[in-house]
């Protein structure tokens, strides 16, 4: 990485080479599905009622330089992570142990756990299970040694509703035929080769799971056609992201699937009296399909559930027969506070779910130190790091609630706990700050691009499907394995918040440094 | 066809059939960039002044009934008149007496032959040409007979510019998505069915024959890299028709191309001392690149000539060494006056241009009699035939001038004529109109359906590469020649005029019925 500075990369424009660059680009997007719908603040509803217009998803003009180790670092390392977490959503007497601690602060965990406990009292039907993860890092220079070095750190791990694989395979794509067609200046071929530029096959991957699963769920047993329900939110901007995954479902394997609003699932869904779910598509209410798998990509957030059927409506789908990407333990596996467990220092946790020595080891290489700021013996460590502003500049507070937004950041931390009782302040953890690399890219964000220094995420997918142990201490077992591609998300360095989908930042693509 | 009349096809539907439908057309066909640019009505240039919105291209929901003979017939022929056009294009004397015919009428033919004949001076360089040509047809309903038959009738030949190659790829694709997804409700299982749909190769197809162009042109002589030149309109609405075509050139065929707008062609392309043509890019003044081939995708309509420079630019082009598609002879070959000559009832032309007299024949079963409106016996019969209002009724009377519109219908051309001066009648030709089966479908366009009669007019696009004779007399040879997919274009039948660029209609695909 030292090789290359910001102000050498990506390099700067002439005004032909900005217009051939960003015309390929918005044609090429287009031409591809590598698209959004538009924000309303771009396109107003009225102007387009019924939603034909899509814009080039956000994305940056050039790859991102990316430490080859680091890259092969996390793809190496996530199927040692399906199994990490596999593992943890099917030991529920540890999730149990840390939803306890969250009850009092986190009343969404406390309501998905509810779920899972009136599942229980009429007892699970399916034992397969299907995760379809990713797990996101940063580049982390260490430059407190005498020799620094790089190596991912851990964001966080996605657990349900895993999203941008399908246009990530298409972000990785749209950079290699640029540096076909030399829409990328000469200054850099030294750094842009072709050999270097990493395809993602994220979306073709994950159909490919989802598939699995599928075919695990075995023959229909009411005779019905068989289905794979996506579960969304509606509206949906981001809907081909997820289109090109039930795409690649159908043309790539075969299998059917259809999209049902959250919010709309009482309508459309019905248990049959063995727990079989049956979904019956509203255009064609004369019909009815038997479900295999039930993929969220809602009800992962709060918001999802506005009224209280939508809870009946997750009840109802955690009940069924239907193979669920994520189980609801699966689900709460995702949850902060369990990253935060696994992450404090001299945790033993990850060593109960990862047998092999050498592979846990690597796996707590990508922790970042987090500290809950509780009375244990971390959580008084935590406080004295916490309330010193000399100390505080390493670490970002989050609140321990699922869904993001309102952490504080660094200096600003001594002064927010001052304000705050003691007693609350178990509701937050304190997480070693990641400091990447300084970057710089050039964004397409609806038609505008903005240059500036940026800060990567790397994320990995995952495909695992496992088996619960049928009966007391039996731990059950993985059926399939695999990482499925990559996504790089790219955002600028002035917002310490990250996210494409939440309007700060891009889809990427990797271009590899270094050995 | 009579099995299936309008009010049973295609069928109505419930809101929740239509809301599924649509659905799955708009987010299937951004994923797979069956798109155009939106049209400035739908939204003004300054809310989107990058330009990175994009709509859905103008689509039927439903394929549209077409008869298996009729589109048998089509794809058939289309190597005939390949043959045919390339034939006319290598007759030099024989377009130059067309040409004599229209000086007095038509300027921009007399300048495009003025063209020819100031390459002429100097002498052509370069003997091959390309034709991706597009033989458009109706299906005629003959009910004169006992026994109604129906069969093809050209509407016309393009030599120039064919377009919708890229998208008519994608809705034929589009069409069979639906189907398998059950898009279409049960009540058209009898009508549409997987067997009956057809996809259509268009883009991949002729793609292929710019890559045999650029193949045949040879080695470089210049040493620099060799590229395909896509001479465009700018701005074009249709780009994405177009990038299909360009990535399929390099995606399947490994061949480089350029963009350059018509009007910026003596800015970025020059002649070496041996008329080779040399692009330079302007995003990489530094590099230059030997052009193969001159793919016209503009310069067909006189608009495209605002400035003197224009005639410059196309007289450079003509005037080098890359192979032209088409040749200015061929641009030629298409206009309508050789169309109406070929046409004319009793002509002896097609059997001077195809040997075979069976192949001939099928040629000449699908023209619509067409004739001129001057003092020749033809002529004499037209004028009887125009001016008396029982027989005119079967009739449209077209200008002689190239670019379309200004059409008059049926009953309007006997009082039309009547304040028209004899002497400019020969500046009009007579062509007997087709009569399409009623047919119905529904039309989604710039986000609106729009439901009612249409009428279909199938595009069948050709391929061929020719070398001219050498000398006097000789004829030259076809190189390679083959039929390379087909479009279907559907406009209301409420507009007599066609075009879904101009903003009348839309793509569509063909399931077929009958035999």
């Amino acid at each position: 990485m030292a090789s290359i500075s910001q102000s050498e990369y990506p390099p700067k424009l002439s005004a032909e080479e900005e217009h051939y660059l960003l015309s390929n680009v918005k044609d090429w997007s287009i031409a591809h599905g590598l698209a959004v719908r538009p924000a309303p603040s771009f396109v107003q509803p009225l102007q387009d009622p019924s939603g034909v217009l899509a814009s080039t998803a956000p994305v940056t003009l050039f790859p991102s330089v990316f430490p080859r180790s680091c890259f092969e670092q996390g793809l190496a390392i996530q199927k040692a992570y399906n199994e990490l977490y596999s593992a943890i959503a099917r030991d529920e007497p540890w999730l149990q142990s840390i939803v306890e601690e969250l009850v009092g602060v986190d009343d969404f965990v406390a309501k998905l756990w509810h779920i899972h406990l009136e599942v229980k009292k009429e007892g699970y039907v399916q034992d397969v299970s299907l995760g379809l993860f990713r797990s996101d890092y940063m580049v982390h220079q260490d430059s407190s040694q005498a020799r620094p070095s790089s190596g991912l750190k851990q964001v966080e791990f996605n657990t349900i509703a895993s999203s941008f694989g399908g246009l990530s395979s298409r972000v990785s794509a749209l950079h290699k035929h640029l540096l076909a067609i030399d829409a990328y200046p000469k200054s850099t071929s030294s750094i842009i080769k072709e050999e270097k530029l990493q395809l993602s096959k994220s979306a073709s991957s994950l159909a490919k799971g989802l598939a699995a699963a599928h075919k695990a769920y075995g023959s229909s047993r009411t005779g019905r056609p068989l289905c794979v329900l996506f579960v969304v939110q509606d509206p949906e901007r981001n809907v081909f992201d997820q289109r090109h995954v039930e795409y690649a479902l159908l043309e790539e394997n075969g299998v059917r699937s259809f999209r049902l609003p959250f919010g709309e699932t009482l309508s459309h869904t019905r248990l049959d009296s063995d727990r079989t779910l049956i979904y019956t598509p509203p255009n064609a209410p004369a019909m009815s399909y038997e479900v295999t798998t039930v993929y969220f990509r809602a009800g992962y957030s709060p918001d999802d559930y506005a009224k209280d059927d939508d809870w009946v409506a997750r009840l109802q789908l955690e009940k069924s027969r239907a193979i669920k990407c994520p189980s609801i333990l699966t689900h709460l596996a995702g949850c902060k506070k369990v990253q935060q467990v696994l992450a404090t220092p001299h945790s033993p946790h990850v060593k109960r779910f990862l047998a092999d020595e050498k592979v846990a080891a690597r796996v707590l290489e990508t922790f970042a130190p987090i500290y809950p700021l509780d009375e244990s013996e971390a959580g008084q460590e935590a406080r004295k790091l916490a309330t010193d502003v000399s100390t505080a500049t390493k670490y970002v507070l989050k609140p321990q609630r699922e869904g993001g937004g309102n952490n504080v950041y660094r200096k600003a931390i001594p002064a927010f706990l001052s304000k705050l009782p003691e007693t609350q302040w178990p509701a937050y953890i304190l997480m070693e700050m990641i400091e990447p690399p300084a970057l710089a890219n050039a964004i397409l964000r609806n038609g505008e691009v903005q240059r500036g220094g940026v800060i990567c995420e790397l994320g990995v997918y995952g495909v695992c499907l496992w088996r619960e142990g049928r009966g007391e201490g039996q731990k059950g077992e993985i059926v399939e394995n695999w990482e499925a591609g990559y996504l790089l998300r790219t955002k600028g360095d002035q917002s310490e918040e990250g996210g494409v989908a939440a309007g700060f930042g891009a889809v990427d693509s990797c271009c590899l440094v270094g050995e």
